[in-house]
């Protein structure tokens, strides 16, 4: 997440109420998680064993819950609970405003869009040129939406992040989702999909993509141009789907992978791991469709082996 | 279902229009099905089968197609069709009322909650403090919601149980839900969620427990606290999750059966039968993750298998 | 579809500014896609694989892609794009008209039927008697539902069909759905489903059949009467289920086949090929229960059959 102005080391740290170690007057410009921070962005690290990646992040100011000098360049922000702070700077930055009406005051429709009735279209969303919004979907603050766009009935789209940390004593504490919903040119959503935007980045689909009815996309997800997924896909948060990308029915993505360009995923499948483009797959765990049919073939040779043991065993 | 107040068993003959045995003013406090009764409660059996299970049950009076004696300290009204009886029961204590507007009249909010626009809320809703409902939610009749909630937007609270009852001649007839759903504090729902009524006890989420987009929960199902469930979740009517139990996406779960404390479950796995906590599930049908990877590994073996009995074979 | 008034061909090839073969006045009475078409049809075809398909086909009017002689009672329209040909046509006589308000005016609504706030019901929309449509649910153009149908919250009836043509410089063009769809009588439909439209034909769902939550149903597929689909069923399109089929949680269906009448599919099993009805199946891919059961069994014994394979090869 970009900051719409520039803050400086010393109004975050205030803001905190947190000691800190850097120019005072250092520029913030925005606000990420670690796996993603840009310069010029604030991010936070809480457990040790991430330290170092912290500190040799492109971020140029860090969170921290030990105190220690700042390494070159870097600006260091201490407190005892890094998350916490980072949650209340997102939340200090992404308000949330109760919505008086259907379709927000500050909400920007290009020419000749149809927006049917019973949609809700949160705060400060740009809709393009030419688009058709079915009744009854929900369109959540920030989400970017580009010209030609069919979105079918009672799709959700900018939804939050299922994003949680276990502590030990209060249960679950959620991660505040500061990113956004970006939707390019010529992209159609079935009914009743859901896109979760991004907790700190983008959500993204790319231009020309097709999604039929149901399908879920987690937060933070980027998904390429001219992808096709067909019903009840579910995508976990943080996967890239590369361009031309084929998903049958009922596929499931598991979170922080990469499909590569122009595979094609059966109906049923289910992905654990990064695969290759330009192939096909088929099973849970997913495997080349030719592999996984000779897999099928030898365990329907079973009753065979089975007789040719026994008849091995009766020649000894 | 509780009664609101204490019908006495001549008036539910009466409404019935139906012969019974017992003291015509034994007090009718509930009515349910014959595997959740309590004392007080009536219920139906219409199958020799279960007469016994019925006559046994807590249940004080029991809706029966067989004239005989009633058991001690226990009322029988005698009804041709015990279950379009039980039905007719329902329907008159849980009486449908069409909406005239989407908050209805008789319904609770408490302080600091936020309903956003084209949220439908039914008769009697109870929503506690601190609550967030996005847009364009259902929450049906009866459905009490805890304090600090979060419910995204599509989702639909309330709605009857899938439970109908086959005849031979005029299809499937419907058991008329007459149970609620209880959502404990600090519960976030994901969007276009759906959650059923119980058919005569209550649904339950428990206490902090957080569900991602598009997962369904059957009815009488009752979830314990601090769960995860992940998207495109579904669990099947009756089922009993403990506390802690982590589903991850697209993870089915049959009717009538018990997750055990803590077990996660990894994506796409069918749950058929019970299973134990504090343990990592994969697999349609379920098994231990590590006996699944072993059991994978095995059918990589087969070719190696194939190309030994060759051999073997060959040795004759 | 069939047209609500018949043309002609010379009418209809001069809306496509195309030449024609054939007596200027041939009535052309519907528009279908190549495997549904009936007489008094025009259909379309782009690949000269087809040519023969559409010549010998029902279909009275064809639109192609080459100039040749008309075989004997049927007339040809010459156009170099015959899908983007079609897709004018269909648009031509399918005229979306954006809404104004959430029950468009064109709507038949039967005695007794209750409709809850935020429901859309979109042009020349008819639903029978005594229905129940719960709160915000989306009826888009010309459904026709029947008698005694109950549908939950926030589901979507009609939306598009999931059926798009690849185009190497354009991505994907998407096929108008000129179809419908159709519910009849005594239907019960859970909450957040989706049934598409069909592309040219309607999507059809009969009589007494029940659909739990979440459930998606495709463009053109028939499902029979009394037929029950637990929640997150996924059928796609084309689809033809017979009567008394019972599909459980999660069962994913691919296109262009047939479930027999009384099929009983188990939870998570995907169904990729026609089968046969009256059986129990299970598995993706989908195979007889008891067969399933067997491999599973074999599968277990893995460990067994290395262990006889090795004391083999030690008796060497």
């Amino acid at each position: 997440m970009i900051f719409s102005k520039t803050y400086t080391l010393s109004e975050i740290a205030a803001l905190l109420k947190a000691d800190f170690e850097g120019a005072p007057d250092k520029p913030i410009t925005g606000i990420n998680e670690i796996h993603v921070v840009n310069e010029g962005d604030i991010t936070f690290v809480d457990h040790p064993k991430y330290y170092d990646k912290a500190l040799n992040s492109k971020a140029t100011t860090i969170i921290i819950n030990k105190r220690m000098a700042a390494p070159k360049g870097k600006a260091l922000i201490f407190h005892e609970a890094p998350f916490d702070a980072y949650n209340k700077l997102v939340k200090s930055f992404v308000k949330f405003v109760p919505a008086l009406q259907k379709i927000s005051p500050n909400v920007k429709v290009g020419e000749g869009t149809i927006i049917q009735p019973g949609v809700f279209i949160g705060e400060q969303v740009v809709i393009g040129k030419n688009c058709l919004i079915h009744a009854n979907t929900t369109i959540y603050d920030n989400t970017i939406i580009g010209d030609h766009v069919i979105i079918h009935a009672g799709t959700v789209i900018g939804s939050d992040a299922f994003y949680f940390k276990k502590k030990p004593e209060t249960g679950y504490d959620k991660m505040v989702s500061a990113g956004r919903v970006i939707i390019e040119d010529m992209v159609e959503i079935g009914a009743l999909c859901t896109i979760d935007k991004g907790v700190s980045n983008d959500t993204l689909i790319g231009q020309g993509t097709k999604l039929d009815n149901q399908v879920h996309i987690g937060h933070d997800t980027r998904v390429g141009k001219n992808c096709l997924f067909a019903a009840q896909v579910g995508i976990a948060g943080v996967v890239v789907i590369e361009d031309d990308v084929i998903l049958w029915g009922q596929v499931g993505v598991q979170k922080d992978l990469t499909i590569g360009k122009g595979a094609v995923i059966l109906g049923k499948s289910g992905i654990s791991k990064s695969i290759a483009g330009g192939k096909v797959y088929f099973g849970a765990p997913v495997e080349e469709v030719r592999e996984k049919w000779k897999e099928l073939a030898l365990i329907r040779k079973l009753p065979e082996i089975i007789e040719d043991i026994k008849s091995l065993k009766g020649l000894e």
